[in-house]
């Protein structure tokens, strides 16, 4: 492999957050999910931090137990868009479902994102866990889990097709013989899948970057092939170095078997960061958050990934209940882990919903403590980066005030954005058009 | 009728140019179309003119016969979105069609938008024009042009209802006990219909302006029939003044029938002045972007309206050919008018062609008199406002620095908002919220 890239840096902003009790906090704001302001500044914070990107998930599917941040929240491609208009470096990742949409509108709004902010697009594939989907989408059922990875395989391929319509030199704008693209240069798809027959071509061209750079961020057999086949980085969450690096190493070879460099698909683990000037205080932010999270409030999270199922009906102080299959076909590697855990671990209906809802992870505490430990992930090759949930308000400026300075000064981390487009940081090769590339390669 | 509003209007900003030669004007930017800060002067341009809007027109299928601006643009929700960030008075109103796409999706980006702007949002509803449309959405056929009118209206009803999920109270946000919402507040569509099946609710309240301002662009019976039901205003097109009151009066007058008040409904039709210091700087302003038409591409723009339809094999300069029914089923109206006036005026296949692609209108002037033509339309109840096409580069420019003042000094035009949201400026009634009104009739 190459020299080691730096650490890569994004920000996932979400409103009142990912954590149940967070918007309780007293510093919280509590419409931080529709405000505006709240994004703009948590925006333009990352990009003083010289983040490469903020990132903002999604969902299709709420009921009244969903957590306060998913009932009522900004869209991505929209609210991207937005930053794309305040910030001028940083880039701009979005989930975007494969299940319930179409290439045609969605590459195309993520190409026009990619214009917007000259080349800072990203698209986050997912196949939606959520079964409630369906329901909001006039379909009889929710694809079952393989289903799903076989459309997003056959969308993301329809996609990247339409992004090539046009080759980067065909727009000539020749005012005086009157011609304003090269029609050898313009490119019809003529695809016909199982799923997709689209024609094309886009009605857009290439942006700076070629195109938007593709995150994937299912964790599954299915998620990690399809990473490892056509995405440029994977999103992901671990729970220790270990599991990182396993994590890293399969999708590296996964990767590999199909061709590709290992530097070419970067892996960022999520991670939730409490940061205090001393040990003490940052477990006293991690005690104070926790205390905001009610046992009932607990088990709705800890429902939400298994098809929104009713914990309550369980004894608390009993070991976690035998529920079957339940969850493969929602959220698949996260369910998954949460019952072989329970079952190694011996835990406890309640152990195991305030593990989900309020988790006690290793990066809590000091500023120094936090940036050994996300040195440490990178250089054992646990992450090529990582994406920042703020667990408490401010936390992402305490990030950016006190642990970034010191990743500068170790020389692991930028200290000015060496690109201005998402790719050129990342340091991911521009995707070459596939039509260019024959053309060439005929010449 | 209560007192005449004032004159609204609205920008239509589309890059290099809704006229077939105007990129090739040696003041155009060429890249106007996919250049942000392009759009973003006209927009903050219109906002220094206190225009109402600016609005974004779009297509979802080219062929290398379209128009240049057609062939690489933006997508009008990520660049609305955009445009937000860099404004904050002026309305922000996009075309999307009800043909092809999903209205959890639609509801929930207009209403993010919405958001982001703090209530300025617009959601101009169309079916879809063109036939190839479908080739690009892994359809069999383009729906039949009543069938897309059906698919329309109940497509606006679910959109309407998933606007609504939220009472305006429903979010309580109280940390000390932890309620983040009221239960009683949140309502599920449950929509079952013809063509669509969506649950809800939808994951977005609603905002300031109840529900994005709705226009509609179909001229047809079908498209009058739906404006007059269920849009707050209609985007239009008009040869002559006479046109223009039979249609306000006759779309008006269908509003009634539907029980609401005139008011309720705006008409805006789209008028494209060419401005100059004199009648004849005016006159040689239009002339030489006329030059700027070739025959061919004429007979390529006019093609597109009749499905791309090749016209260039009949002789030019005999009578417009008999082509039967063609067009009926993509732009209606226009077809069924442009085939009506040429049989009665006895044009040739050049006359049609050249009319159409480079249109000699009566807003050819100097700043007096498109002031006169304008005050005269609303006035005599022709418009209730008009969306400015810029067929000349700094178009949009000379409109707000020449004659805006002149309306303005007339008092027929404001000189500062009124409102911050476009439901204000434009004076339409805040929808009420369909379960809140009906939890007060039954209170």
């Amino acid at each position: 492999m190459a020299k080691r890239k730096k650490i890569k840096l994004g920000a996932i902003v979400h409103g009142v957050g990912g954590h149940v009790g967070a918007w309780r906090h007293k510093d919280a704001i509590t419409d931080a999910s529709v405000n505006f302001e709240f994004y703009k500044q948590q925006a333009q914070k990352a990009e003083a931090g010289k983040f490469d990107l903020v990132f903002i998930a999604d969902g299709l599917y709420i009921t009244e137990h969903s957590l306060p941040h998913f009932l009522n929240r900004f869209e991505p491609l929209t609210i991207l868009s937005a930053l794309a208009a305040v910030t001028s470096k940083i880039g701009l990742v979005g989930t975007l479902s494969t299940s319930y949409s179409e290439p045609f509108t969605v590459a195309r709004q993520f190409a026009s994102l990619d214009h917007i902010s000259g080349g800072r697009g990203g698209w986050n594939v997912v196949t939606s866990p959520l079964e409630g989907s369906a329901k909001n989408y006039s379909k009889a059922d929710h694809p079952t889990h393989p289903q799903r990875y076989r459309i997003a395989e056959e969308y993301l391929e329809v996609a990247r097709g339409l992004w090539d319509s046009w080759e980067d030199d065909a727009f000539v704008r020749d005012k005086e013989s009157g011609v304003f693209f090269d029609p050898e240069k313009l490119h019809r798809l003529d695809h016909k899948g199982e799923f997709f027959s689209v024609q094309g071509p886009l009605n857009i061209a290439r942006s700076k970057q070629g195109h938007p750079v593709v995150f994937q961020a299912g964790s599954s057999e299915d998620g990690r092939n399809l990473a490892a086949k056509s995405a440029d980085a994977v999103f992901t969450g671990h729970e220790s170095l270990e599991e990182a690096k396993a994590f890293y190493l399969d999708v590296k070879n996964r990767a590999a078997a199909y061709g590709r460099s290992a530097d070419e698909i970067g892996i960022f683990p999520g991670i939730s960061p409490i940061i205090g000037h001393t040990q003490e205080e940052a477990d006293r932010k991690y005690e104070e958050l926790a205390s905001l999270v009610s046992i009932d409030k607990a088990l709705q999270f800890l429902g939400r990934f298994f098809e929104h199922f009713d914990f309550s009906q369980f004894p608390l102080d009993e070991p976690f209940p035998d529920i079957g299959d339940l969850g493969s076909n929602s959220f698949r590697s996260g369910t998954d882990k949460i019952k072989s855990k329970a079952r190694e671990q011996g835990l406890t209906l309640r152990q195991v919903a305030l593990g989900a809802a309020t988790p006690r992870t290793d990066f809590i505490g000091t500023p120094e403590k936090i940036a050994d430990l996300i040195q440490r992930w990178h250089e054992e090759e646990g992450a090529d980066g990582f994406i920042i949930h703020s667990s408490v308000p401010k936390g992402l400026d305490d990030f950016v005030d006190l642990v970034v300075p010191i990743l500068q000064e170790r020389g692991v981390y930028r200290t000015e954005y060496e690109h201005d487009t998402l790719r050129g940081n990342l340091e991911l090769p521009i995707p070459e058009n596939r039509y260019a590339a024959k053309a060439l390669s005929e010449a």
